[in-house]
């Protein structure tokens, strides 16, 4: 195999590769470089504004757990989220600490609620969405950190996201995963398909500050 | 000593430590033989309303949390109540299963609601109340746990509620001291003293069917 051959092969595999991941997580959009710059530029911003998210998701987890008690798989995984985003929450809060930086309310991006205003009112399409919701914004956290990991000269926080990518790569599956309790999958994959569509168009037309979700 | 200064001494004792147990709980009353009864005749309903009620403790630390996350010692300290609620929540259920009980949803008892519209609507007297609302709860869920500890016929479950009856008044214990960070030492005390008596009075008047809080 000459040496071009081999660099063909290997941007093709990598081609492969992150077609795969981005199908895995269902997302409809890949991240500009813009984004990666400015959150370089706003690096504490990013963090106090990453420790907000890491609570929200606990939130999240906890919501759905009280909504759909009776479903004890579902509870058993909300349990692990809660637990999970909670010691991320804490684990961003060390590292504002450590860099002087005073964790404090930030206006949040509008990305959360324009997605929550999509779920519909009726059950269980309500379920359905929330779970769907909740898995892309889990979706796109990952792919995010992915970036950070790669790409951030702070060596200490581009660790940093890179512990953390898989942990939200298994949510978002655990949460599609779990909305098909709620409906067939050809309905499931369809309303995802709908709803990754709207998560792109709503970062595509943000205009929000920099923000892990902006 | 006689066998009756023995009995004397050890019935003062008992009394002795009663006392200091109450008031280390900061209740204002004691729970009557009654409930005790009600409880063991309708144990099914006891533990599908106690799951609901670990639930519930576990949503009303992640709203303190979300609430006060500038808050950082409070933070840490509503993780781990969090952690544990759903620990417990998770061991109910499980004892649900054993038992071949379905958990469901059930009418909770008025008292929650009550004690929560006791709290006042301007911070700080509304951080106070809040954390000592939780509190108070925390205090009534040890004083029965170790009324079904000491007489349930039932060993699995007396031992059961053996086992969760330290965590709740060391949760007790940590909301109290957590409301002195948003008050002074002796009006947390005064308000401590206005909700329990509150307290004790929604107990008192209940009409709810039997519950843990009932």
């Amino acid at each position: 195999m000459t040496r071009n051959n081999r660099r063909t092969w290997s941007v093709g595999w990598i081609v492969t590769l992150v077609f795969m991941f981005s199908t895995m997580l269902n997302l409809r959009s890949s991240t500009s470089e813009r984004w990666v710059t400015q959150a370089e530029e706003h690096l504490d911003l990013l963090l106090i504004d990453h420790a907000h998210c890491e609570k929200k998701a606990a939130g999240t987890a906890m919501n759905l757990l009280v909504a759909y008690v009776e479903n004890a798989p579902l509870c058993r995984a909300m349990t692990e989220i809660v637990n999970e985003e909670l010691e991320h929450f804490h684990l961003v809060c060390d590292l504002l600490v450590g860099r002087g930086v005073r964790f404090r309310r930030i206006p949040p991006s509008s990305y959360g609620r324009r997605l929550h205003e999509l779920t519909r009112k009726l059950e269980p399409g309500r379920a359905i969405d929330r779970l769907l919701v909740a898995g892309l914004i889990e979706a796109r956290s990952c792919e995010r950190f992915g970036l950070l990991r790669d790409h951030l000269q702070d060596r200490e926080l581009a660790d940093f996201y890179g512990s953390l990518f898989e942990s939200e790569a298994r949510h978002h599956s655990t949460y599609v995963q779990l909305a098909k309790m709620y409906g067939d999958d050809d309905e499931v994959k369809e309303r995802l398909e709908e709803l990754a569509a709207a998560e792109a168009e709503i970062l595509a037309t943000s205009t929000d500050p920099p923000r892990m979700h902006s």
